[in-house]
């Protein structure tokens, strides 16, 4: 007999926290708890393999399940001293989802659940409080129908107010007893109108109907998107988790609330956290009444006025505060928890890894290394390196003039500016349009989530640190301010507004995540500066890893910073953008189309390439500068727009008609697989010998004038075939040799090439015998590999990753099966021809964690990627090092 | 010491036929002549070590070989009884280049050499014919002028023509000796003006010179063209073949000639060729005089005048015949000889395997199989496959009108009709524009190559039949008609004219190089009817070869083509092509671009494409049909010109502007990387479903109607991944479930994959859990491997075929080392998946013989062609089978 139900409780405790796979994260930890005697409700959880069963055996049970729950459902009976459906002394559960990772907002919950006409006279006399027991039976009703029965939710909303306005009342808190009885009642007959049958009233139906909803709520479409995005594969499912209720609002002796044990934001080593007296979870959660702080700090540092639970319960708070520390020793990490006090008794509902800021990851990891609590490797795979992000991106100059409108929390931090917009799906749009957006809404929900991605920022009215969408936010690394209450949004309008000022979608606004700072216009930001802790982890990842970083830059710009955020050298220097310069492109052209003196436009431009490449070889000063010749199709160069060629041919002193001519003539079917890379300087060896010329002469002047010499690479690109390496090798060769004659004088330099067609992978034993390196092109690898082209994939790529054909973007994350063998093909055969062959990424795969994960493994020598994305490449070099010696 | 130097004579003989590489074809076969006791001139070879050695050496011989030369003259000497520069008693050589194959008119020759002021005296005495002699210096000097020292020909020549005028003079016969001797001393004025010295006087010096000749002449360009055309590497290098000289024209009982063992044109069996009393080799190879038959049998057949070498010199022609039959049994093939009679002595100057149409190269094997002079196996190796083209091309309609304005000798046999031009130029020019061009000269010469590969058919007004261009048009099988005197070509003017009706440059005429007959306009052509050899040979390749031979056919004129020439099943049906149909396209169109009823349009081509299948698979009767569904990108259907989308808009009641806002969403930067395949069909399913029920209602409906099902092998198009795969199965085995449910009623069907991804081929084991066959699509699998696009390769592919970068156009032949890489290891994946996997080709390359012979090295199990190829690719088939069990 499979066993599908584990059991936690005071007494026992089937699951534990590594259990997470079959017992979902939250179903885990409450084991967890169990054992560690902390004070969880009684339980039970229904294993995520009752729901893969379910969905492969046509959404049907084991047969055996319901013995199990059954005989589980006896265990709380037995302890809590209460009967599932007893009149006189109901036993009331809670049935929440929990997956293997946590997904916020996600997964439906029910509380509440055992009551109906019958027992809501048990809870009555139990509780002694007939108002609080009609309250919970209508949340029961409302919660159930919504998530079980498919009940629009507004649909009950509207009763209350239509009951409020009835009554003149203001808040659901001046609704009293016999007015929630008139309520449920009209809650009924709403269930009955728009399910079209009657609320169940048997406890039994009412635990199968929410564990239905749980596991059909695995494959609502908001579930597989959140996965989707999230990298989850379908078949983790879900877990079921059972609980005894326990209430938070049964009076002003009871609170529920939502902690951190340090600040998610900042990391700092506090107790961090939200309740609110007399309130069911949710109310936190959901972000709907302002909730209070956990400690006196807290409340200070907000400026609250509302009391501390620290003040208001001392001695449950220092309970609480005790669970806490617990909890970081036994987890070794900062967590997340939710509690209940239920007339002053303290009840654990759930404990889980606290999402966090990158700041605040990182500052806690560090702080834990220095508390001893972990080691300076798994502070390292604490950090999710695409997290690192937004440590790098500006911030706000303090100097610059900030014209605020509204101050909300600062929920994530920040800065972004962009232009307002006020649905999820008109970011989307205008984001695809290449547009910033900052996405306004009163409050998020999942059903936001492709906007919040979509956007630069978010700004919500309502809710607090721990809404949706600061959570949300946080975890993207995206910029918030959450609950602007002074500021009020009008969808129809389309408006956010102070009352004084009011702006309209479109208009550019600008917010501080991290003051929670709303501003109108674009404030001008400045470079992140890295804290210690940035600095200190990043030591710790450069003392691990195993593989360079390199980055991909043309601009002394580019490259200071890359050098400014660890770079090793350059791993891509794509000479064709020094062309495109303003005042060089006319003189491409003219060489192009063959109308200007070909020897002029070459010596002109090889002396604005030595002063290009000398300007980099100063900056990398010492460092390996990988230089690839000439790449793109020549008719990337040429004028398109009617303008353009008519201004290219009035200065060029040449007919319209010549010009056109020659660019029919240069139009390519399929440029991606055309006439370009290596192929340019076998059809025109000329223009691969002035840049070469323009590579060793830079070097040579930086070497006289610094003593500081780099190593230029000399990369060829888009080879196929050994023997165009072979000719061109020669070819950079013999003018290298012809600079060293005339110079009497000479630097090392190296001669390697791309790989980037899969022939060229097939064949590197071949080409091995020529190239000093391999530079691995991804990217277009990625493109002959799965016949794919980048520019085109828009019409069915994202259908592709929704279908799972391919579970990530392959020009995102690389695709291990295809390209991967492709470049392990060419590793191994590489390095038998030529043993100390330099190996290295240059494709945009080279800043992605999961691809440099797998650069490691195949054994490539560095990665190289955008300056921003070096920090990135190095911490996941580290986690990779890691992971590969473990 | 190295042997550079090999000696043939009466005496000895240090070659064999079989060292070709090392003596060069005509070396080898000199010595073989020799140890078979044939009358050969003493003389001997350098060998084709010495040729590789200078170019590799700066172009320097290797030390010794002046030693081993000057051994080998010694050895001449004494045989001859003659003394290389001896006054009284000179010898005289000849010069001759002989690479491994034969490169007619390749290679410069200089005969006579060794004559000086001095020698000259000998050389009378000897001969005892004054004016013998001097025409012996001046050609000695005219050719080595020409040859070695680069001196223009016609500058000789028109000495020559200025010296008739003046002294009135029509022919050179007229020329007596004084003339000569005049002449010979204007020949050497002109070779210190215009190669500004002295020609060398010294017999040595002259050899020399002779020698550097042949060296250089490998590396010319018209002789680096011809080894690219025929896939000689450069490498092979030529051997220098020094022979005694003997005089065809040192007076009546004199003559040269060349001749086949056979018919070269039909191959009909009997003694074949041409000679000219008292003449020169050069003589009769050059067409300048029109030579005689050699038989009375041939002189009948040509309908000559001009008596036969039977019957004017019997006795030697019956040596000659003895000879000829000798050669036959020893060589076991058709050989080309060359002979000169000096004095009514016979000298053999040359034997060589005889280069031959496709009709006679077919009925020789097969004779010579029921000759018993061989076997079975070794007929088929003796037949080029891809020179069976000429046999499958069309003949000229015999009731046809013909309009005939000229006759000349059939040269080389099958019709053509084209566009008159008269360079070669030219005709690669108008060739490359796709039109058809038949090349009239008044000679050709290796100069003309280019345009005589590019042309249709070639017409000569001067030459026999082995002229130049009669030789070279057999070798490739382009109809050719030689010597055609009743016309004459006016190059100026660029006309071609009988006297009566001029044809101008892009007028239309047909040739039958059968007949010899030229014609104005062009003239109905017929199905070629194959030779009961040809049906012979081809059930000895059939019993032998192992692979399938199917074709690639959407047409019912197709697919019946291809039975007819053996196909045995369709390996490619492109159902898109179906599309194209003019009644169709505008339904395609519409259903496209959205404005058409979706479902309308489909169940019209349902229609359509039912009947289309119908009709192959009843022509198929009985046969595999592999049906690829839908493949090109979209947007290949659309309208494209401004008329196009005007009518179309027009057609389908929608504005132009939305037709073309459609249009641009549709363009591609890369359609061959973008949207089409397999891609289509999980974007589009029921554009696939559609096309699955069309053909599996095809097959139901022709089991039905005649009993013979086929069995449909659906293939899908451009995967990548096996998951587009499964998706894609699973819609074709529902569609075709749903059919036979409707129908209640059955048949077999195959669900497989083109393999023309790299990816595909990577993951084959994969692939093939999924595929019950693998079509190997090479075409694409070339351009994503190479990442090079047909299509855009023309700008740089010429030049990398000339740089030997690869050696053949990857689009002809596959690249083994790149593209066969891909297919053998999803060949072996493939296999070790799926143990019965059916593997074939449909890319192009399943015509070429080479990538045949690769098929069978892999083990594919056919491989499927254009109709007119399947002979080609049986035969290429089976001699890839011979070559597998040698």
């Amino acid at each position: 007999m499979t066993k599908w139900v584990y059991n936690f409780n005071a007494n026992e405790s089937e699951g534990k926290a590594d259990m997470r796979n079959l017992l979902g994260g939250k179903g885990a930890n409450l084991a967890e708890m169990a054992s560690m005697g902390l004070p969880v409700p009684a339980g039970f959880t229904i294993s995520t393999e009752v729901c893969t069963a379910y969905y492969e055996n046509g959404e049907k049970y084991p047969k055996d399940l319901e013995e199990q729950v059954n005989n589980s459902i006896r265990k709380i009976e037995e302890i809590m001293g209460a009967g599932f459906g007893n009149v006189s002394n109901p036993l009331l559960v809670s049935v929440r989802s929990g997956a293997r990772v946590s997904m916020p907002g996600m997964m439906d919950t029910v509380l509440n659940l055992g009551l109906n006409d019958d027992t809501i006279k048990g809870l009555i006399t139990k509780s002694g409080d007939e108002r609080f027991a009609w309250d919970s039976y209508r949340r029961f009703i409302q919660m159930y129908g919504d998530v079980v029965m498919g009940v629009d939710y507004h649909s009950f909303e509207d009763v209350i107010d239509s009951y409020k306005r009835r009554e003149d009342l203001k808040n659901d808190t001046e609704i009293d007893a016999a007015g929630w009885k008139d309520i449920v009642s009209e809650f009924k007959q709403i269930v009955r109108d728009e399910a079209g049958k009657d609320f169940p009233t048997e406890p039994k139906e009412q635990l199968w109907g929410a564990i239905s909803a749980v596991f059909g709520s695995w494959n609502i479409p908001r579930a597989v998107t959140y996965r989707k995005i999230h990298d989850i594969p379908d078949d983790w499912g879900t877990a079921v988790n059972v609980q005894a209720m326990v209430f938070g609002n049964m009076g002003e002796d009871c609170a529920t609330g939502v902690a951190f044990t340090r600040d998610p934001s900042t990391g700092e080593n506090y107790f961090y956290g939200e309740y609110l007296v007399n309130a069911q979870g949710e109310d936190v959660v959901a972000g709907i009444r302002t909730p209070q702080s956990l400690t006196i700090k807290g409340r200070e540092m907000e400026s609250s006025d509302l009391p501390s639970m620290e003040e208001v319960m001392p001695e449950v708070f220092s309970q609480l505060n005790d669970v806490r520390l617990k909890l970081e020793k036994h987890y070794k990490d900062m967590q997340d928890i939710e509690f209940t006090v239920q007339q002053s008794k303290l009840y654990m509902l759930q404990t889980r890894t606290g999402k966090r800021t990158a700041a605040a990851a990182l500052k806690i990891a560090v702080d834990m290394v220095e508390e001893g609590l972990i080691t300076k490797e798994e502070a390292i795979n604490r950090i999710d390196p695409m997290a690192l992000d937004q440590l790098l991106h500006p911030r706000l100059d303090p100097n610059a003039k900030r014209d605020v409108i509204g101050k909300g929390l600062p929920a994530s931090p920040g800065a972004a500016s962009g232009k307002l917009v006020f649905s999820a799906d008109k970011a989307e749009a205008m984001a695809k349009d290449g547009k910033k957006v900052i996405l306004a809404r009163i409050e998020t929900s999942p059903e936001d989530i492709h906007g919040m991605h979509a956007a630069e920022g978010i700004i919500t009215t309502r809710g607090g640190m721990t809404s949706h969408a600061a959570v949300v936010a946080r975890g993207m690394g995206c910029p918030c301010v959450a609950g602007a209450g002074s500021l009020s949004i009008d969808y129809k309008a389309g408006t956010i507004s102070n009352g004084t000022i009011t702006l309209k979608e479109g208009d550019i606004v600008t917010i501080d995540g991290s003051t929670g700072e709303i501003m109108k216009g674009e404030v001008d930001s400045l470079q992140p500066e890295l804290s210690g802790d940035f600095e200190l982890l990043m030591s710790w990842a450069d003392e691990i890893r195993r593989m360079k970083v390199r980055t991909n830059a043309e601009t002394p710009n580019d490259a200071a910073t890359a050098i400014k955020f660890g770079a090793e050298g350059i791993g891509l220097c794509r000479t064709e953008h020094m062309f495109f310069d303003a005042s060089r492109i006319q003189k491409v052209r003219e060489m192009i189309i063959g109308t200007g003196n070909r020897d002029e436009v070459l010596s002109y431009l090889l002396n604005k390439q030595r002063g290009d490449f000398s300007s980099l070889f100063k900056i990398m000063a010492g460092l390996p500068v990988t230089v690839r010749l000439l790449d793109p199709p020549l008719h990337e160069f040429l004028p398109h727009s009617q303008d353009d060629i008519k201004n290219f041919a009035k200065e060029a002193g040449v007919e319209i008609d010549e010009v056109k001519k020659r660019l029919s003539e240069l139009a390519e079917s399929n440029p991606m697989l055309g006439h370009r890379g290596c192929r340019l300087g076998i059809t025109f060896p000329d223009i691969y010998a002035m840049q070469v010329r323009a590579v060793i002469e830079a070097a040579l002047e930086v070497k006289m004038e610094t003593g500081e010499a780099v190593v230029p690479e000399i990369m060829i690109p888009l080879v196929s075939n050994v023997k165009e390496l072979s000719i061109l090798k020669k070819l950079v060769d013999e003018e290298a040799e012809k600079v060293f004659a005339e110079k009497d004088n000479m630097v090392e330099y190296m001669v390697g090439t791309m790989i980037e067609l899969p022939r060229a992978a097939l064949t590197a034993d071949e080409i091995a015998k020529e190239a000093e390196f391999f530079s691995f092109g991804t990217n277009d690898l990625t493109q002959t590999c799965l016949g794919m082209s980048r520019d085109d994939a828009g019409n069915f790529l994202p259908e592709y990753v929704e279908k799972s054909i391919y579970e990530k973007d392959p020009f995102v994350s690389i695709d291990v099966k295809g390209v991967g063998q492709l470049v392990d093909i060419a590793v191994n055969k590489g390095r038998n021809a030529r043993v100390d062959i330099k190996l290295g990424i240059c494709g945009e795969h080279g800043g992605d964690p999961a691809s440099i994960t797998f650069c490691e493994n195949v054994g490539l020598d560095y990665v190289s990627c955008s300056p921003y994305r070096v920090p990135i490449a190095r911490l996941a070099a580290a986690q990779s090092a890691i992971r590969q010696n473990f």
